[in-house]
């Protein structure tokens, strides 16, 4: 029988907010993958970045500010380093779990670039936050510069970048002949390094691929069999927050559509996760997708907990 | 016949000294990497990160000054987000030289990991530079907080960790994978990141390891026919920049060595290049090592110019 293959995503939880952290919060987080692992299924492995690549772009923009023959570290360069810099950890992780188990596993991280088109209308809208707050005096140096920023609800301005759809994972043979060889790939991190191609050549852009939707896209290129979604909550809501909230365990695509079409999911936190995992679920037959807690993974590959999503 | 292999060690000045110069001076090396990948060779890269990972380290450490909510990096997770940083410009530079070319070529990059002993003499006695310049002030402070530094040369202070010698490349079952499937690699960049076992668990340590060892190293675990180390000069030579100045076209191990007994190669320059291709020449028969420049690569695999040392 051949083997089934999932599409982990995990999110800022499975990783913690600062170099120390990190280091504790991917040991859990490898006993959910090992966990995983151990059901003789193949993993493929993506993460977010946020706090992570936020930390290095501003230790970038201050090193140019404060030694002027330094020059700008442009945000895909800024995203290559943050898959260096939680990639290893996670690594060792499980790398070390497996070993702890007695397991010879074998790990591996690839540098990914995941590529968007350059008319993707998200560039003319650019709304996703990145980095800290900004005081207002920051924001309009940035603005002078061509660099778009928001008030964030009282609390600061922050820069946006464009979030523009993932249409090409280019490191997918990479990932293929890692994962036919028994690897667990780690693969795609912070959505992948954000890349255009301009007459054969890739260029990196200004810009944030959501990590659902590249790992949506890595998933239905990867012929997976489940996409498995890492948030906050153990499972999708309709009418959060309200009297009549409802939990689901089951959702086909077309309720999924159904739900968003309401306005059930909030924008910029579960509408863009559902969307991926609808995406995915409807990208062939026999495509799951699974939206639950890191800790809940197993349980929800194994139909105990979780949202599912499929046609 | 079997495919000969081919270990190509990159030099700073294959790299550049910064974002926007590195762009530029990739595209040139990988018109060298892709001559040699046309002579039907496999082909696995490593470079060197010096001025790199100086930067990274350096807006990291002035970020932790800056904003008391970031804690410090520590020197391997720089050199994992110096991979990432040089790592993709190079792979992407290759790719587009194969693809001018017409060659559906694969190029991929791995973070690696090099492993040293915790028992290496080298920890006693911190000798490799890094980083930036330093005032007093500021190598005072580094000291009081067990950080080691040297006044260099009348120019100020600097950083100094150990540089322990290279015992295992961790992905070496990675690399061998990916280069079995066609890829050129890209690994081991900037010596590898430091790690230490501790019972299993592969431990960051403060340590650089000269690239020069890592290649050799990769190169014998990988069966290598040869080991290109590109450097400033075309040729090594004997009573450098003296009146009976020699360029050495053909070494021999044992010529090598007695050469090395007379202090004839420069400590921190051309000696750790000779000692490096010395381990790899006399590991197995028929491996040959290769110093010369860059633009030379092609030029000495086809016996016309550089130093060549074998058995």
């Amino acid at each position: 029988m051949k083997r089934k293959k999932v599409v982990l995503a995990l999110g800022g939880n499975a990783l913690g907010r600062d170099v120390e952290e990190q280091k504790e919060t991917v040991a859990r987080t490898a006993r959910v993958i090992v966990d995983l692992a151990q059901q003789d299924l193949d993993i493929i492995i993506t993460h977010g970045n946020g706090p992570q690549v936020g930390m290095i772009q501003d230790a970038m923009d201050n090193l140019v500010v404060m030694q002027d023959n330094y020059k700008q570290i442009p945000l895909p360069t800024c995203v290559a380093m943050s898959q260096g810099y939680i990639g290893i950890d996670l690594q060792n992780a499980i790398k070390y779990e497996l070993f702890r188990r007695g397991i010879d596993g074998k790990v591996s991280t690839i540098l990914s670039q995941v590529e968007v088109d350059k008319n993707d209308p998200a560039f003319d809208n650019p709304s996703k936050p990145i980095g800290r707050f900004l005081t207002k005096e920051e924001a309009e140096i940035n603005e002078a510069n061509g660099v778009h920023c928001v008030e964030d609800a009282g609390r600061g301005y922050r820069v946006v970048v464009a979030s523009p759809l993932p249409v090409r994972i280019r490191e997918l043979e990479t990932i293929k002949t890692l994962v036919n060889a028994g690897h667990i790939v780690i693969t795609c991190g912070g959505g992948g390094i954000p890349v255009a191609s301009e007459d054969g050549k890739l260029v990196g852009v200004n810009a944030v691929i959501d990590k659902d939707n590249a790992s949506s896209l890595l998933a239905t290129m990867m012929d997976a069999d489940y996409l498995i979604i890492l948030t906050a909550v153990e499972k999708v809501a309709i009418n959060f927050g309200k009297e009549n909230q409802e939990w689901l365990s089951d959702l086909t695509v077309e309720q999924a559509k159904q739900y968003i079409a309401e306005g059930q999911f909030a924008k910029g936190s579960m509408l863009p996760k559902v969307e991926a995992a609808i995406r995915f679920a409807e990208s062939a037959p026999d495509r799951h997708a699974l939206i639950t807690l890191l800790d809940k993974a197993n349980d929800g590959i194994a139909g105990k907990t979780g949202t599912v999503i499929h046609v």
